[in-house]
């Protein structure tokens, strides 16, 4: 049976720890090294419910995306619900392993799953990171994605595909500017995506779909990209290409949109233990809903 | 006739400049004081829309709650939205005076209106500012409101009234927590309220309500707030009150409950011209939505 | 049986977390609070030997003085010792609190004990903290003590009283000035003593006892006094007193010198926790040596 | 006729934004890019009285070398004298655009023009400035321009030709050094050059040219430089070349010396539309000094 | 015969260190305490000329206004000219004592000795100093004086009568503003003064008499008071006072006026001395010009 | 007779200044360049008693490892011992150079010398410098030394080697670490070494000998390099190398292993003096202890 090392070497494999940006830290954070590991469970968010849920149903590993001490810590007592979520971890021997900005940048990671769920072609990423031994399996790693639409849509027809890829959430998917306006080139940010519009407007992306997008960033995106279409309809180049607004903008439901990636990670991680350490454990999506939100009026 | 100096001097009297957050700078943004004023325009956001309506309708005054420079700039050219609005307001002759951190503390200002749209009694400032005058003529004045129901209601009964009260939105009303649980104290911060939760916990408020709340802060919030229930259930001392859970959340479209200001203003603030130079100016409330979301799916 | 809660609550009356230097971060750090507590074992550093020992001793809860979490982590897997150490605690169910410069400053805390061992009498603290509490009790609290030997002896005897009331380690103690000066009035600092030669100055101690004196700052520190003692030779007034050289120093082990406390805390806990909840839990002085150092040649 | 974006376009091929230290933001301040441009005027402050003759005089576009906005602003009220020029700007249709340190840095500009008129011939930059586009146009670019004079001449002779080079002003030419010295290479940095006397001394300089010399900075270097002299007459290697003092120094008024540029620009600006649209522009160099003093006793 | 350390005693009781900038460090730079002095001279920098000077009138003590270690150093070898002056008067055992910003917040000090020359009567600190001291003894102190002419005379008179106390430089002296303005109350702050616009404003000063004033702020100040002066004409409430333009600017040379604080200093501090000591040091100042501008074209 | 100028230069030649880090400022920190060189003397730290014996034995320069103003000053006088040690330097014509990171760093220089004598071949820097001379020369500089012993000895004996190359003083040797256990590799690092454990750790050293070692960072180190043997005894591989503890230390007198370096520089000094001038001055180690300790119990 496969150590939590072996496990944990696996997993850094595929989502190696030096794809994360600076500011995080993810990787294991709660377990024994030493401990075997026969069953892994993937779940969107470290919460309270979905702890519980992994260790009823027999997870040695708990693997999410976000980070369980986020802002780093002085103590791990029941006195938090952070301490007491360690507490349960150790105590029946189920380690946590976090997927966060280094899953997001990774070969079949967060970013690259919506995009392909979203019909995106042509990909690449939307802020690259130079990676040698990625650039020589031939794959293109980093934040966010940016690809094509096999044909163009409009806006409308487009936000009703990405509302129909995401499992229902009572926050629901948001779409900001004129509807009938044509798409095809798509950006796609699972996360909070208000820190990178000007990597967007550079990308020339036609649609921008993130999640977490406040009042203000989102205005002045949308006023500055309207001005600016105006601009160029005069034939005053500023801004990217033809003289249509861009990028109109997509909002998501931050947990639904980054839980896509385990329609991968939920048979990619298994199948690189087995080949690793000669044994696949089995493998569990978590599938509750982590999303804050209980009502929508 | 009023000159611009004269109605300027009467909204820092009613919304004093003071106030403000020293990350703020409120104020007369675009004008010249000693053009003379007849009409007087209100409105959220200064969006190109919202320019051209106000210029159309004769404004010469327009009062905004958002600021047009919040980040300060090295130039207003035509280059970018912003500037190409200083143009049409200078060509025009219309001036526009932004009430932001200001007006949110004022007396009568933006947290209070909401506040009293939504039935509270017994107000406090959720962060009081000390300010001799205000104490002198009686009020409480700083950022956010804490106040009472009349009488204790269910989560999903507020949660209706709050949405009752708004103007119509794509991006509706969120609420989180147990739609049963009875409320009572409630805290209301318009706009966005992430950075507040230690203020309102310490308020021991049970609900609050305020804006773009993203997944993150709004999941921490409330998984710590189950924690600690559960822990005072027990009988051990953490948070704040009985074992319910506190604070629950109420997340509303930010310009929608920012306008609520606009119901006192649009009234006040001739008056007050009216007091100070005997000649009351024409007043409008420009109710267009500058919420950016066109669709919700 | 009293819980886990209360017994932190008699800790942090006895050892307020409000004494503590800003940078610190004491108090509760592994622990299910309603768990209950019939045992308290105290040492000087969570070393994984010193955790090994109390689990093995059954201990419930462990106070030591120095953090095992000092450089917040973001992680407490089992890559690292300090994830280990967690891991057994919950394990184990062993808690742990610190004391770490709230109980330097405490009345009955780190400092008093080291002075009182030493024979101080008229203490005063070194660095005073204002607290309402503690002067309504009638105690001085802050960082460090200052006070008067009974009657002046040379340097070498109260050297050799310093290091007798000291356990033996390898590293030993160290005294820095002339070994026959008569010395009166003497400045305790438990723990790394390099950064308050200031504050020593200004109290106008003849000895300052501490540890993990560097060379630089220990050179220093005599050159200037050397040179000051003579300037006061000639009738030119700086530094304090008269013309001897001050403050000689006392280099002792960092562990040793704070374990002194141990001396008081093993009685204190236990009564005030009785007095608490009418229960007293046994109590233990972990005494095996922390320090790194074997062999001095 | 030209657009102001064409003329901008222009403007921002000979005086690349580029180049422009990382604090500085020059460029287009104010204007509306689709207006059509017949006139442009050059001056060298963007002062109330430089605004008003320039639109006086039918100016579509005012090109000056200092910002109107350095620090950036919130507002662009008639409160203040900026925000007045704006207004004045905007309503008779004149755009601003302002070429600081990029045209400081750029072939036939700033610094060019002075070393051009003061005599100097092998130019290089003082600081350089690597451009790929510049290099290859066969130009050198960068701040501040270090020459040789064709033939040495007396310190006194120099300073009475630079004198005579520039406009009269009440503030005058000063030098600092001995007169009668014997000087041949020359370091110009029109404009503040109290910052970079290191690069001018690195340079070898015999004479610096530059403005706002205040007392220190200036007596500092002279002194430095008598006795860095003083130890190479003992054969001492320390500072540059032979005994001489070195750098002397030569502080010129600041707008004086900048607007040498104007004898280029006024004519390369349009010549450059015109290549660029057909059209020449009228072009204008407003040469009234815009210097502070009045009177000098 | 007094000691250095006794002379040092009386120097920073009449110039308190106390008074000084944070960012300043004036006191004793060089000098045994030991030392005995009989006399003392007195200079404005410690040029070499300066320095040299001083040793062969055979002073015992050398007090300067500015500092020799303005920017703190790691040597003081002969490698630069400080080492090198360390050197000279360590070798002729002469002391060099700095009063900078001290003796210019002083009683009889630095801004009060300008003032007086310059006929301002009921003076004030422009920005006070809170010193217990200072009030017992009846003494308002701080940076910079603000007066009142006895009776206003014309910009032009009062310029001229500056000019008239100063000792001639090449530099001279410049002024800005109408020259036929009345002006009445007066601000001095005598060294480099761009920094200290606002407080000057504050004053409602009609004329700032400063030094080192460069182009930027000098042009600022003068083109916002014209602008605001404007405004006040017309009825609007900016600035201070009446409507004419305030400040007015006077530039002077930084060295000449700061050294009329001489013409109170060699007195004052040998009959300190005497009173202090019983013996009267002879005391001298030396009046060479440490301007470094030896023409003026 | 060489002048002081060309001694510092070959000093310069052989501790290059461009070695040292960015936070130190070694090199001539007394004396006149233009004074002649007969003599040179070495010594660790420049206390008042080794300058007064350099003076005593005539020395012209004394070269010493510890900086004399490592902080920077803004005065030299005689009211601190700095101060008083600049004074006598100048007074007796004796100059003082100081070595310390250029000297830690260089070929022959304080790493290379320890390593050496405590018997390490197949050397490298602990942290390399790049150098294009000293790598024309064949010579691998930077901070500290890691090298291998001829032959495996256990951590005592190779402990003693160390005591026994060292000079006795109060403080002795200590060592952390099974005194049983093999030993090969040695990283050494003259002076404090605490914040260097992370390069330690990379190069795989057996045994670190430095200086200063506190409590906590030798308490951490150690228990998290037990903790770490631990884990790869069970095969999971974190750390360096096999299944022993490393890094185990040895910590050392400061002053005492830093001036191992002078049994080398008393003769390459003079020798190169020698060959650059073809004068050889006299040379001496001031070999008395400058450790601060008087007595050890």
């Amino acid at each position: 049976m496969p150590t939590l090392a072996q496990v944990v070497n696996v997993l850094e494999t595929l989502y190696p720890l030096r794809y994360a940006e600076s500011w995080d830290a993810p990787g294991l954070i709660v377990g024994d090294p030493s401990a075997s590991v026969t069953r892994i469970a993937f779940a969107a968010d470290p919460t309270a419910a979905v702890i519980d849920t992994a260790i009823e149903h027999g997870a040695d590993v708990l693997v999410t995306h976000h980070p369980l001490l986020f802002r780093s810590v002085h103590q791990v007592s029941g006195l938090g619900t952070r301490g007491d979520i360690v507490r349960k971890l150790y105590q029946s021997g189920c380690a946590l392993w976090v997927g966060h900005t280094n899953a997001d940048a990774a070969y079949r990671g967060v970013g690259q799953a919506a995009a392909d769920l979203f019909g995106l072609v042509d990909q690449h990423p939307l802020v690259p990171i130079h990676d040698d031994e990625a650039a020589a399996a031939g794959h293109e790693v980093g934040l966010g994605r940016v690809g094509r639409l096999e044909r163009p849509m409009t806006f409308a027809a487009f936000a009703q595909r990405v509302a129909g890829v995401l499992p229902h959430t009572e926050l629901g998917v948001q779409a900001c500017g004129p509807l009938d306006q044509m798409v095809e080139t798509v950006a796609v940010l699972p996360g909070s995506g208000d820190s990178l519009f000007d990597e967007v407007r550079a990308s020339g992306a036609d649609v921008y779909v993130t999640s977490d997008l406040r009042h203000h960033p989102a205005t002045d995106a949308i006023e500055q990209a309207r001005y600016e279409a105006g601009l160029r309809a005069q034939g005053i180049a500023v801004g990217h290409g033809d003289d249509r607004i861009r990028p109109l903008m997509i909002n998501t439901p931050h947990s639904a949109i980054e839980s896509l990636w385990f329609r991968y990670a939920v048979d990619d991680v298994p199948a690189a233990v087995a080949q690793a350490t000669g044994t696949r454990p089995e493998s569990e999506w978590l599938r509750m809903s982590t999303d804050p939100w209980t009502l929508r009026l």
